[in-house]
Parts: structure tokens; sequence; C-alpha cells
């Protein structure tokens, strides 16, 4: 069912481990990586060798999967269960793929375990592609919609944040689906990607994927977003969620806050994409609840980046000043225009989402 | 009269020439250039080996001067003006000297004309250092009324951007000038330096400022400064400005706007602290009219830092994908609670800047 090159695929073992794009060197090298049991699952989601809500969500799951492969027994399925959700603390579709592979197999004798573990996997898999693919159908009429109402015919400038590409998901992405498909159509798009310090996800992945994808882009500092923003040259703010409150509120990588600020102040439409898997729907006030997780200062004190003699990494930082590294900031509801998701578009708001999705938790 | 370590000061021949700091290699290396002519000045400004506001206004003066060493003629003084001028767009302070300088010399006979540059060019180098003394006095007072204010006894955070620090002066710095003499006083503060892309000038000047002058200070990427601020983690913002219209807009390094708005949706004080050089009196609507300087994009997509091999310039963006690069972006009025200049503290309004500079254009 995976065929290279999704984010991650089975190897043709009889019974298959997981292998993976290392994005850790991307977009200077494309390093695949085979996991074969749980630390190797938790180490490629806590080391970021893959990243993205989504993507986390069925590498869990998956991991879910290489621990009955190691060890069926109940124990070692809540233990491995704990250490997984434990791997990253903000992304919600941790928890919610390894609660779902919990809920499956605890009730099922250990030697069941295995084949259950993998097609459900598989099946979440495949329901994430399906997801982001209606994410961009979606997302699709916004920029359609756009289009109708330019006077002059100029490209529809897009401005995104991080990566919440395909490389961020299985294959589609969330905030790039509805650019994928408007580029598919034919349509004249222009997508304004924001480097996203200090791990630059934007520079090096939404870059390497609009790149590969022939989509016109143009690489940007983070601090340049508001100025285009004045200047008119952004005719919509795009960016997906790890974390999306009951109420709207939407926990997403650090900075998107100040992009939806400014789209705000300039009148420009800012929208989420989102799979409904992102959505928390114990949670209402995302900045009050939502933790925020906090990373090494090395990776604001240090880049890595290519030179002649291959990739390597510098210091930017004096060796007497240290640094504090937020993960993610919340952007509430008041700011966004609205919310993306595979059943629709709603607004930012506890009514419209709890309509958009009347059964609430898909557990 | 210009001692080590200002920024710059005169070697100690018969005829002085000028040394200066090459910030392009901290906080890393502290290399010093000597600069003979005006080719020299205009690629030291032009290529950012002196930057900031009022140095590069300083810079500019002693160029006027060293243009008279060469040829005290009206022709080359006419030409190294239009050199100088055009060597940084945005910067309001490098017409101002160039011209005052062209205003006073002019006049002269050209072997006359020798030493009133230098002397000239040395009374603007001390009047810079003594306004942004009075700088740090006038905005001291803010962070002691907020000491006074805090119920806990927490360090007061203070968040700047880019650096309007020494380094960007001949002493003291404009946003970092209250900062100092808080400091000195031992209040107990604690900065937060944005590490302000593309050219990084926070985590690599700020930082090693204030790491020099043992301030408490803490490096962050750009897009966390929103963050910081929902959370309460930041008391004030005090950033510098390359120019300022009458009307009080402020235009300063790319990504002040993005700060500006989320003090001002989080009922943080935001205060531009500038010489009054920095005003342009000619112009009202910083947005429409203030050109934008666009930088190489290359300060986008390379970064350089330290190695064990020493300095290495990384690339990290792939190879496909282009990059814009601006230099600022203007913050409206409306977004900034105070503007401290050596005169004291006003609203960013064109009737309180008035009133305050009722003589206004100091040529």
């Amino acid at each position: 069912m995976l065929k290279k090159y999704r984010t991650l695929w089975l190897t043709s073992d009889e019974f298959p481990l997981l292998e993976i794009i290392d994005q850790r060197y991307l977009p200077h090298e494309t390093k695949t990586q085979v996991l074969e049991n749980v630390p190797d699952a938790v180490a490629a989601i806590r080391d970021m060798q893959v990243r993205g809500a989504p993507l986390i969500g069925i590498t869990a799951a998956f991991g879910m999967y290489l621990a009955v492969l190691e060890d069926s027994s109940d124990t070692y399925l809540n233990q491995s269960a704990l250490k997984l959700k434990a791997s990253r603390p903000t992304a919600v579709n941790l928890s919610w793929a390894v609660d779902l592979q919990l809920k499956h197999l605890l009730p099922l004798k250990p030697d069941e375990r295995i084949k259950v573990a993998l097609d459900y996997a598989i099946q979440l898999a495949d329901d994430d592609v399906d997801q982001c693919r209606l994410i961009g159908e979606h997302g699709l009429q916004i920029i359609q919609k756009i289009a109708q109402n330019k006077k002059v015919p100029k490209p529809i400038n897009i401005m995104t944040h991080c990566n919440a590409g395909w490389l961020a998901c299985l294959d589609w992405g969330t905030a790039t689906s509805p650019i994928y498909h408007a580029h598919k159509l034919g349509m004249d798009i222009h997508i304004w990607v924001s480097e996203t310090r200090p791990r630059n996800q934007g520079a090096s992945l939404t870059a390497w994927e609009l790149s590969e994808a022939k989509v016109p882009h143009t690489i940007i500092a983070d601090n340049a977003c508001g100025h285009l923003m004045q200047k008119g040259l952004v005719d919509i703010v795009i960016v997906g969620s790890d974390r999306t409150t009951a109420s709207g509120d939407v926990c997403n990588k650090i900075g998107t806050y100040l992009k939806a600020l400014a789209a705000k102040a300039n009148h420009i439409p800012f929208y989420a994409a989102l799979p409904s898997s992102t959505i928390d729907w114990t949670m209402d006030d995302g900045l009050k609840e939502i933790p925020i997780e906090e990373r090494d200062e090395k990776e604001v004190t240090h880049i890595q980046g290519l030179t002649e003699q291959g990739l390597k990494t510098i210091q930017v930082t004096p060796k007497g000043s240290s640094a504090k590294n937020y993960g993610f900031d919340v952007t509430p509801r008041e700011l966004i225009t609205g919310i993306i998701t595979e059943r629709g578009i709603c607004k930012a708001s506890p009514h419209d989402l709890a309509t958009l999705f009347p059964d609430k938790s898909l557990i």
C-alpha cells in the first residue's frame, strides 16, 4: 500500500518493518531509515527524523505494530504506548493514534495482535491520505474564490509557515494540499515560504517540496511576513496545526501567532488546514491548556547546512549566551478566518466545529 | 577623542585615518580595519562592516573627511557625497551626516577643508555619544516605573530586536542605552534577544554586547516573540529606528512590526529609542514614503557561523529555491507607546514630535 515516496512505507519482509525518509538531512540529502522496534520509533519521533502532527501520529501507530512484533504481551504494549506518547509533548495525533491502537489490540489475544496492529496502522495511513486530499479539495475553493475576485490577473500569493506539506503527512500535506490542488489545475499561484526558525522547516522542507513539484515560490525570513502583508503582497495565509481546541484555538509551529496578528491587521484571510485528528475535544482554552514543548537550545544556537565539504553545523551565537527554544505557539480563534478540515470549512468557533463534527472524538 | 573600543576611532597619523570594528565577524572574531578613502568608507557601509543608523551616519561623516584628504576639490566632494549617500538606501542619518558636512565644507576654500571636516566628524561622533547617553537616562525612567509597579520582585524582562546597541552607534547604543543604565544601577533586568534573521544581528551582536557587559540575557528565534508576550514574560519592548517620520512611524529592522503588533495585542509597552538625527521631517506616511532596502538573497539562503575549523558559510535552502530579502519594515505610529529621544520621551504623533523638536531639522 505505501509506495515510495510517501513519507513512510513498509519493507517487503514477511512481517514488514517501517521505512521512513529521515527528514533531518533534507533538502540537501534524501536519506531513508528502517525502524525495527519501539526504541527506533520513539527516537524517530523525538529526534524529528519524522515530524508534522499527522506523520507523527501515523509513525506512532506503526510503532505500536512494531511493539507487538517485538513482544505481544499486554505489559509491553502498555509500556510502549507510554513511551511513544512521551516522545513529543504537543501533537495530539500522537496520543490519538496510540490510544486507537491500544483500544483495538488490548481486547485481543496476544497472538492475534500482529496482523490487526499492522492492518490498523495501514488503515490510519490511508485515511490520512484521504483526509489530506479532501482538505485540498475544500481549500481549493477558497483559492478559486480569491482568483475570481482579483481585478488584475496576477498570481495568487499564498503564505505558509513551517512545513504542513506532504512531508508532514503521508501525502498531499494539510496546508499545502490546497496549493497542490490549485497547481494541478494550472492556476497562477506563488507561495511565500517562511523559513521557520529555529529548525528552518519552511526553508528546507516546504521549499524542497514545492521545488520538486515545480510550484513557484520564494523563501523569506520569518521577520518579513508582516512587511509583505502591509505591502499587499499576500492574498491568503494557510498554516497547519499541531493541536486545535474544541473552541477553535490553533496551536502550531512557533511564529504562527505573529502571522495571524499581521493577517488580521491587514485584512488578509488566515486559515488553518487540519485533519480532525488534530482536534483535542477535551480542551477549550488553547493558551492556558496546551503544553508548549521546549526543545534543546542548540536548535537556536547552531544551524546545519550545506558546504562544499558536505553538511556542516555552525554556531551562530556567542559562546557566553544561552537560548530558549519554544516549539509552538497558540493562535487564538479570534484571529482565524476559518478552519479547513476533511469534512469542509468552518469558522474557528466551538459551535461551528461541533456542528461539523457532531460525533466529536473519532475514537 | 575616539578611544578603543568604541565602534570606530582615529589612527595616530598626522592626518589620521579611520579605524573600525569589522562587525561581520562578530561574535566569533573581533577584527578591525583601517578605512583610507571614500571607496573604503562606501564599502564598509554597503557591506555592513559597520551598520546601525547612527554608526552609518558617523562613518559617512568621516568618509567626507577621507574625501577631502584624497582630493579637496568641490567636484570630488560632491561625487563622494553622492557615493556615500547611495551606499545604503534606508537610513536617513546617512544623508543627514553627509549633507551636514557638505554644508560646512563647500563654502570653504579647498585647503581649509581637511581640518574642518575632521573636527566636524569628531563633533558629530561626540554628539552621538551624548545623545545615546541621554536616551539611556530618559529610558531608564520607564524601566524604573515598571520596577515600581511589579508586585512580585522578579527581573524586568525587556525585549529588543536587531542590534540598536553600542555597536550600532559610537557608544551606549540607542535601544540598549536604557538597559546599560539600568544594569549600572544594579537593577534586576533580563533581556530577550531576538536573533533577527536574516543577518542575525541580535544573536551575534546584541548577545555579544550584553555578554561582554554581563547583562543577563537569552537568545530566542524571532518567531518566539509573540508566545513570550502571550505568556506574560515580557514587560517592555525597546527597539531602535533607522528612519522615523515626522508623524511618528518607525522604520526599523525587518520584523519590528511583528513585535509591535504582538505588544499591542498583549498590552505591553512598545518604545522606539532614537536620536533625533533619525527623524526625517520631510516624511509623513512611513508605509507609503520610506524606501525599503532589498538586499542580496544570499543573506537568507546562506548563514555564517563558527565551526571547529573556523568561520564557515552554509547554505540552508534547496538549490532550486530563490529568496527575497527585505531589510526593514515600518511600524505605524498607532502601535508605538512612545519615542525615547535625547530630549526626552514623547508620543509617536506629529504634534508631540514637533513640540519636542520645535527646531525640527537640525541641519
